[in-house]
Order: structure tokens, then C-alpha cells, then sequence
């Protein structure tokens, strides 16, 4: 049977598992592929560190030329992350008409165009599955299942650590610093969580997933981002008792011939899909003009699920060699976007407000709401503490271009607060 | 740019959706494929009747023959549905050297080997996505996404009308008869909805779900299958007051060098994604060694998301046909599977006895129990009648062997009736 040679490149928790994962499902990957899978050689920082984990027969080196320039390699898969120095050895890796398997997303939502362009001009694969929400399967379906379907949006739970945090506040009445704590304690926070709470990391999924679905590219400037840091339990608690769960969203949408895209805290109606996702899984659901809504939900990080990713990519790409249809861009749907203006998009808002506990105030903000012509569905009051009320409103679908002048003006009122406002997920 | 000419056979509510993607999204589809999709001909049983629903430069036919005969239509897609003479016609296109797309399950779970093989020695391609779970492309993700891992088990809700009576009967409190007749109304149940009911649907859904997840086909003799037809809404309630929802699974799952697969009513716990599908949805669980659990969610039929597994398929095969690179087989792992001794396979089980209500009859029943080596987790007494108490267990894992045993010596009983008898899905 033929050997397809593969270089790896990292052998963190995801390159041990792919090490795994192709020692032990050989013989269903050959009965698939017709070929069979060998880890030739093994590009790491520390060669010492690393040389009992790995079998004698695998070379171990620190110089990662010695995959770029092995002509017996085909495949390198690239799971050490990071911007620099992954860019310039994928670079090298595709200009040395090798395949490249990566899981790197920083990496493809900064310069994936220009790393597929170079993928295309040497014949080369450039795939990169395992880069968004780790086990699920996602850009491969839209690749593949949604080519004849226009996707009208795409939206999900793509962070695994905002999304254990924020199901600890709810589940056990955490704080949220209780909560990341634990969250780092259990290996799915980083000591400086700033990328994920921050809602970076979901970002740059979003980024890939919105080229995936709308075939436009989206710069890290286009899309607003809001990360978690400020949600308080008693926002948590309080959208349970509207019937909401607070989800950190990844939300893109057509928008005309553009497209929307955000991250930030939403209010989920608790019977909604995605409100059932739990601690630090993921689940993006896409929705198409024909089809309707359609989930994938699965685990959005880990050694091994992200490993399986790599390894359907590495799948792939030996049956295009043996096919001899190498050299087709991953993502091949390209759709010119227009630029839209954010400011119209509408959605029904969460807003929790603290006021000075004296006749006045409510009819002070319910003033502000009809001159800029919005309006409330739910209101509810409670005591903040000896002198502060508590007031929470959920809106009537506002624009945020209503809702900026609204935060501007209640910032003129000395006796009123606006301390948090999330927009809400309709049914 | 190249045409791509298409032969359509059927055109009911799938066959439309076709016709209407095709055309409303023709931009895209070239976009991906750099080919024009064209619907040439038309195959009905009467011309008259559709004459009006399709435009005028498409040719509207009974003869079948005008499809397979015309060497320009290089994709026939069969929507037709049964197994005579699909099985007949399809065979023929095949060998008259067409691709064809079909989303005949029936045909497929009873003769897609046979199907497969004529297809390959014709160097065609023939796909079936949209065979199960209409709008979910679960076998595409199987093929593409866990090639690499091995499934453990394939499990899910593939029957829409099912799914939908049993909501009605969670939500509305509505008998079974009660919730089969609005189904009826709403067109999501047959007039002669047995197929559906007694999970025969759903079972021929699972066969070609283990074909692909374990390589392996099962036969309809080798599936326990039990429809929903008994399920008494004091069930339904009784599974929620403990904590759980009725649900029809299709389950296969590896035992040993084998599969076990049947289709039968589950407890689902109530926080399980599984019981959060409601109505006529679907959801296909895949738990794999690797990746862990996944799952994907959509809608389980309906013209256009049917439709869109249809195109997807029709994609596919137009890639292959640019690429030269028709003729794999849809479902390449072929794994030879032992058969297994369905009876050791063990699962906890609901019990609903109905018993005289005088003393010493629980004492029978756990006398019985502890003879055959199984015990409680769970018991709770209700009145049934003036002379008669409900009495519910909830049992700890237990073979099938021990509940067949158990039913048959509660049988022997006057003063105790086994009412009913359904599995119970861990967490």
C-alpha cells in the first residue's frame, strides 16, 4: 500500500493527539483512503523534552526545515499556533508544494487569503478545519452542504472558556471571577484570559465562519466586540427569571449586500438550542434561506476532538493526492460584500439600570425611549440598596444607533445609571 | 461557461424545492462549481396536471426513457420515492452511464449495495444525502468529518412525524390519538401513517446511518423496532415528573466485533440535547471514540430543506464530473461486522405495571427482581383504579435477556399487568 509521509509541527495537546489518533485508526483511515499514514517526522522547541513520548522510528528535531525541505513529506500539519512564526513556515511549507493541514485561526483570519493564494499558485492544500469550534465538523458542512443554499446568518457559541464560565454563574451563582477561577484551576482558562473573556479568540472564529458563509472577508475592525468581563450575577440571575440564559454569541448576518457581524453577551430564550449548550462545549447553528435552522454541536476544544478535525483534513487531502485534485482553495465561495451600516441593525435590547430611589426616574427614561421612538416589553423594579432602585427594561427591537443616543443621553442624568445592556436572541 | 444538464423524476413537494433552488440560486452554485446547472427534462406520471408549475423551456414527460435515453443529461435526480420501479429506473440510468442523486431511503436501506456496485462498474456516481434527516447532511459529515475516528454510536430522533406527536403529547397534555389526528390535519402524518408510527421509517433511516458510522449493513430482521402506538399520555407524564422525555431513538451501537441497533421509545433525560428537539425536527447524535459527542440538528423533512440535501448531493456530483473524478462510492468503509447476542446488551428500563392493589404484590415483583439478578433505582405507587395501584419502576442497567424473563413470569401473574417497557438513556 502506498505511504503518504507527514511532518508535524507542534506536539502540544493537539499534536500528541493527532500522533495518537493516526497510530490507532490506521487501518480504518487506509480501508478509506486506499493509502497508509506515516508520521515521518516531528518539528518541536525542546527535542530532549519531548523524546520519550515519542517511538523511535519518528524523527525528532528542533529545525523545522528538516520537514520544509524533506522531499518524502507530503503532508505537514501545523498545530503549534501563533501568528510568527507560523506564517513564514507555513509559506515555506506551501512553496515547497507541500500540503498543509493547520488548526492555527489567529493565523487564517489574519492572512488566510494570502496564504490560499500562495496554497493555489504552488497545486497545494491549504486546510484548516480543526481552526473553529475544535470537534465540530463546521466548515467542511458549509463547504460542502451549503454550496446551493443562500445562509442568511451564522451564529454560535465558539469559546469554550467564556461559555464554561458563564455556565457556572448561572448553574452554581458564581461571580464571575469565582467562576474564571475555577475555569482556570480546570485547564480551560489561561492565567491571562484577557484573548478569551475578552471575546478575541471567538472573534477571529467568526471571522473564518463569515467568510465560510458569506464569502466575504470581514477585518478584525468590522465586527464589534464585547467580551464577558463585566456581567454581573445579578444580570445572570435576573435574565433567568425573563426566561433568558446569557450566551457569549458569536452572531454574522446578511445585512442587504452586506454583512453584520458581533460578539457579545446575548439573551437566549432558555428553551432555544443554543441556550442548552453547556460549560465548554460549542455549537454553531446556520441558517439558510431553503434549509431553515440546522446546529452542529459538539466539543470546542481538547486534544483529541480537535485532533479528529485535523485528521479528517489529513484525510482529505490524501484522497485528493490520490485523486490528483490537489490545488482546490478550501473555501471556494467568494461573494463581494457591501459595507452596511451598523448603526440601523436592530434587535431587541436587555437593559439594567441603576437610579437614585426617588418619584421621577423611570419616567425620565421612558421619556428618552418615545423621543428617540423605541419602547419596552418588560419592565421590572427592585432594590438595589438603602437609596438605588434596580430597574431592568427589555426592549421592543431598537437600532443601535437609537440605543448609542440613548446610553449618551442617560450618561447627562446624575441620578441614573445604565450598567449593563445585552442584546436579546429572538425565538 | 459549461452547462451541467440535470433530469428530474418526480415532482412532488422535494421535486419542486429542486426545481426552485436550482433556479433561484444558480449565481452561487456557479460561483462554486464554475458550471451552470440546467433542468432539461422532467419525468412525471401526469403531464397534464404539472404542465403549468414548470416553465416553458423545460421538457415535461411520462417517459422516463426521455431521461436515461438523452445523452446530454449527465445528473438524474429520482424523487420519486418506493422501491418499484425507482430500484428498475435507477439501475437503468446507471448503467446508461448517469450520476444520480436520489432520497429514497427505502431503496437505499434495502438495495443501495446492489445499487453501489452497478453505480461504480459504470464509473457513476450515486449520493443520497437527503435519504436521512431531509435537511441535515449527516451522511456527507460521517464520510468527511470522522473517516479518522472510530463511531461508537449513532444514535438520534430520524422521524419527524413521531417526534411531532410526542411534543403534542408532552406539551398540549393530548392523548396519542389526539396528537395523530392534528398531524394528520397538518399534513406531518399519512392517512395510513403505520410506516411512520411503528418506526419502520425510521428504522430503514438507521440501517443506512450504521452503514455509514460502522461500515457494516444491516438487515430489517437484524433491528428490534417498536413503534409508538402504545405510549399512553400517564407515561409521558409519569417520564417527566421523574425527570425525563419520551423520545422514538434509532440507536446503533458497536458491542464488541459487532452492531446492535434498534428503534424503540427512550427516556431521554430532560436536559439531554436529545429531548430538547421538538416537533417535526430531527437530530442525529454521533459519539465518537475521539471527537466525544456531537451533534447536528435540523429540519427532518419539508420540500426545501429536503431539497437542499438534493443540491448539495447535485454539487458534489458536479465537482466530481469538473475534477474527473465521478465513480467513488458515496460510503467507502467497509468493516466486517460479527453478529452479537442482542439479548446481553443492557440498559436501564422504565416499568409500568398495573397491579391489584392489596398487599404483598411489590414484594412479588422484587422477590422476582432479585431472582433474576436486577434491581431499583427508582419506585413510585399511584392509584390506577378503585381496585388497582400504578406502580412505576425505574430499574438499574439490565439485559435484555433478564427483561424478557421478567415478562415473562410477571405474565404469569393474575393480579399484576407489565403495562409497559421502554429504555432509559444515561447521561
Amino acid at each position: 500500500m502506498e505511504k503518504i509521509k507527514i511532518g508535524l509541527i507542534g506536539l502540544g495537546t493537539v499534536g500528541s493527539g493527532v500522533l495518537e489518533m493516526v497510530s490507532n485508526n490506521q487501518a480504518k483511515i487506509s480501508n478509506i483512503t486506499g493509502r497508509e499514514l506515516i508520521i515521518k517526522t516531528i518539528a518541536v522547541r525542546n527535542v530532549a523534552k519531548h523524546r520519550s513520548e515519542v517511538s523511535d522510528d519518528i524523527i525528532l528535531t528542533d529545525n523545522v526545515d528538516d520537514i520544509i525541505n524533506d522531499p518524502e513529506i507530503k503532508i505537514a500539519v501545523e498545530v503549534m499556533g501563533g501568528i510568527d512564526p507560523a506564517k513564514e513556515i507555513i509559506t515555506n511549507l506551501l512553496n515547497a508544494h507541500k500540503h498543509v493541514v493547520t488548526a492555527n485561526k489567529d493565523l487564517i483570519a489574519s492572512h488566510g487569503d494570502e496564504l490560499a493564494r500562495i496554497a493555489r499558485k504552488n497545486n497545494a492544500d491549504l486546510v484548516y478545519e480543526a481552526s473553529v469550534a475544535g470537534g465540530i465538523p463546521i466548515l467542511r458542512t458549509i463547504v460542502n452542504s451549503f454550496a446551493a443554499d443562500e445562509i442568511l446568518e451564522v451564529k454560535g457559541i465558539v469559546n469554550g472558556t467564556t461559555n464554561y464560565i458563564l455556565t457556572q454563574m448561572q448553574q452554581k451563582k458564581w461571580s464571575y471571577e469565582d467562576a474564571l477561577k475555577k475555569a482556570q484551576e480546570l485547564g480551560f482558562a489561561e492565567s491571562d484570559p484577557t484573548n478569551d473573556v475578552a471575546g478575541i479568540d471567538a472573534t477571529y472564529k467568526m471571522i473564518i465562519l463569515s467568510q465560510f458563509s458569506f464569502g466575504s472577508h470581514l477585518a478584525l475592525d468590522d465586527i464589534n466586540i464585547e467580551g464577558i468581563q463585566n456581567i454581573k450575577l445579578e444580570d445572570v440571575a435576573q435574565a433567568a427569571d425573563f426566561g433568558y440564559t446569557i450566551k457569549l454569541l458569536g452572531i454574522a448576518k446578511r445585512v442587504g449586500e452586506g454583512v453584520f457581524a458581533e460578539v457579545a453577551p446575548v439573551l437566549v430564550p432558555s428553551d432555544h438550542p443554543l441556550a442548552t449548550i453547556h460549560n465548554e462545549n460549542n455549537a454553531v447553528m446556520v441558517t439558510g434561506q431553503a434549509v431553515g435552522e440546522t446546529l452542529f454541536y459538539g466539543p470546542g476544544a481538547g486534544g483529541l476532538p480537535t485532533a479528529n478535525s485535523v485528521l479528517s483534513d489529513i484525510v482529505s487531502v490524501t484522497k485528493n493526492i490520490a485523486l490528483g485534485t490537489t490545488g482546490n482553495t478550501f473555501n471556494n465561495y467568494q461573494h463581494e460584500s457591501e459595507p452596511i451600516d451598523k448603526g440601523d441593525v436592530i434587535y431587541p435590547y436587555y437593559l439594567s439600570l441603576q437610579m437614585l430611589d426617588v418619584p421621577g426616574q423611570i419616567l425620565k427614561v421612558t421619556k428618552l425611549m418615545m423621543e428617540i421612538g423605541a419602547s419596552f416589553s418588560q419592565i421590572v423594579q427592585t432594590k438595589a440598596n438603602d437609596t438605588d432602585a434596580r430597574v431592568i427594561f427589555i426592549t421592543h427591537a431598537m437600532s443601535k444607533k437609537q440605543l448609542a443616543t440613548l446610553k449618551a443621553e442617560i450618561d447627562k442624568f446624575d441620578t441614573i445609571e445604565l450598567r449593563a445592556a445585552y442584546k436579546v436572541l429572538g425565538e
